[in-house]
């Protein structure tokens, strides 16, 4: 997901009294390398740099001795009690997912839940033991999937590509991904309509169904739903995911394989990401309580702002732009249950279509020096290449729109 | 390494104003099983509560939004610096390992670190692409080998058993582990003699190899080599290991899997770790200056003490009890070079051998209501049975002991 980048981002630079370097004014050079490739969510810094007291974690000497975080919970053992409310009280509060009469996994990301979901439902003794199961996607679809599913050439799962044109009179597991990385569509349902009526399984990849990318339209039922801290709070490096899964045998299976992939998830940062939670939670409790809230001081309401002038500042200068068209299939304006209004859809990644040359990503770093990621990771064309929308702070992002809008000077 | 664990164990009943159990004296009824199957270091507990206010981290709420902790570090980009200084000072101290013109990569605990060097080490372009590679260990070896190593039925490698039977005309890769997970052996040369001549790699896995389990005779220089947090310091719930690797292509190889399979590794970890391992040669250093620390304040004297204390203990209590045999295989008293001084070996488990009973794990569950882990587990036979010497606090240590020492009245 983060692949092949030689230079370190200017958000990292933290050179100016711990104050992070999104919050200052630091120049780029033309010279330097603008990565929009990455999937990092870094200019939501801004947010928690203003709650910095308030999701300070202090962690002594002594604690998280054992590899075990609750030995009594049979579905995973390694999940701290703290978090696990904090996920529930935080789906309870945005309505995006249901949480009753499931079981809560905690994983190092959703990638490593991605894996522990294909070896449960792959691992089902309905299945032949000697071919692997398809594992399928409707592309455009997030670069991941196949690299994840094929990179220790497993015999129990293998990669099948494009959901749309499955057509094996095979078992297959078919992964449903709204709001959808890369181009932001909403595709709540499966798409595979097999013929041979052979046993398909699901997976829904919800990292980014939450209220800054996209109206809460319905509570999210499904059987195997995958979140993350990352897509949600934005901080990438803990490396936080968690699953919720109705049957309990499967949740098991994927404790399974976590313990077998690195016996846990760091309690250090299960410790942090319930104390996030917790912060963000309480910030609308407050305001319900007493209405002295400020848009500003809720993170979904700041988030959702962030975004939306991003997308307006590039859309219009894509507008004036010949060379590239925005791909994004924007959902139409929808209730949002969260909000109690109507509202539109900020996807968290920009689509791009070259009109000038043939491979996008190129094209981009040849007349931008902005590096983007490549149509064809994503089982899409290299005419397309994805850009994150969050992953640096104002000043790249600002840097990048300037740099678009002079691409004919350049030229 | 944790599995199939019912109850909580006492150490993590934290009710006691913070004071963790281990420093308290909660009796322990004969009802309650004690898990010493676990692997865990709890015991060490005591040490890093006397060294509490040392080893405090704090993490604000702004901190680790990056999947990248240094993107300049081609080698492992999700590594941060601190902790790759904090490592090479730590190895400088200890002489254990030569760190000099090698890699460091670090994973989610060693287990990760292990399935990234299978990943590296089977994807050698001299390898067949379609033949697994054998993986192989001397018996008795640790547990976890064999599961991980097929947990997903890779086409990459394969479990192949035992070192000392491996007779196959293919390709392979050896685990070299010493102080040697169970029984303590220091076995520092491959054993595979193989006739065919074929291509043989090797993974020395020394998380044991640490001054409290044995004396540090060498400083280890192996084309790839496996530590652990876990073991050094006993912080298991941290999921911190790193690996020294000689080859940039290897240590880069370990990265892309660790990449696809997690994203990386917890930056809260990451700078715990590094701050632990700066505490524990910050007061060998100020030893060094002023020579007034006391052993009880140097981690691996104090540890020492504790492992030794609890083998003289268990090795009277095992004297006067018929019913096991202790086989571990230790080592002659050697110099080490750490302490400047010639000493025994303490190994982190017992390994015990029942005399009573085919199966040794089954009589100390049914005549003691302690679990251990079965030997069949470690590729040897049921007859033994691996204890954890560090897994439990004292009182349970105790108990377990008068357990033992009962186990006939019980009969």
């Amino acid at each position: 997901m983060a692949a092949n980048l030689p230079s370190l981002p200017l958000h990292n630079n933290n050179n100016n009294n711990g104050f992070p370097a999104s919050n200052t004014d630091s120049s780029l050079p033309y010279s330097s390398t603008i990565h929009l490739d990455r999937g990092d969510k870094v200019a939501l810094e801004s947010y928690w740099w203003k709650m910095r007291d308030k999701c300070t974690v202090v962690t002594k000497g002594w604690e998280f001795m054992s590899y075990g975080s609750d030995w009594s919970n049979s579905a995973c053992w390694f999940m701290t009690p703290e978090l696990r409310d904090a996920i529930k009280r935080l789906h309870a509060l945005v309505g995006n997912a249901d949480t009753d009469d499931s079981h809560l996994v905690v994983g190092n990301g959703a990638t490593q839940l991605f894996q522990a979901a294909l070896f449960a439902l792959s691992s089902s003794p309905s299945l032949s033991p000697h071919t692997p199961i398809n594992v399928v996607a409707a592309a455009p679809h997030y670069s991941g999937y196949p690299d994840e599913t094929d990179m220790v050439r497993s015999s129990l799962y293998k990669w099948s590509g494009d959901a749309r044109e499955y057509d094996k009179n095979e078992a297959y597991i078919e992964i449903v991904n709204y709001p959808n990385n890369p181009d932001g569509s909403v595709r709540t349902t499966p798409v595979v309509n097999n013929k041979y009526g052979c046993e398909g399984k699901l997976i829904h990849d919800l990292v980014f169904y939450w209220p800054h990318y996209t109206p809460i339209t319905h509570k999210a039922k499904h059987d195997l739903m995958l979140f993350s801290l990352s897509k949600c709070t934005g901080h990438s490096g803990s490396r936080i995911g968690w699953a919720i899964v109705k049957d309990k045998d499967i949740a098991r299976k994927m404790t399974k394989l976590i313990e077998l992939n690195s016996i846990g998830v760091s309690g250090e940062s299960q410790t942090r990401a319930a104390k996030i939670m917790e912060v963000l939670c309480d910030s609308y409790q407050s305001l319900r309580c007493d209405g002295s809230k400020k848009d500003s001081e809720l993170f979904f309401e700041y988030s959702r702002r962030l975004l939306k002038e991003r997308w307006e500042k590039l859309r219009e200068v894509i507008s004036e732009n010949g060379d590239f068209i925005l791909h994004n299939k924007f959902s139409q304006r929808a209730y949002c249950n969260f909000k109690n209004e109507s509202s539109e859809t900020y996807p968290a990644f920009a689509w791009f279509m070259c009109k000038k040359e043939e491979d996008c990503g190129i094209y981009m770093d040849k007349k931008m020096r902005v590096v983007a990621r490549s149509g064809n990771r994503f089982g899409s064309d290299s005419k397309f290449a994805r850009i994150d929308m969050l992953g640096t702070a104002e000043d790249e992002f600002e840097e990048f729109l300037d740099r678009l809008s002079n691409i004919k000077e350049v030229n």
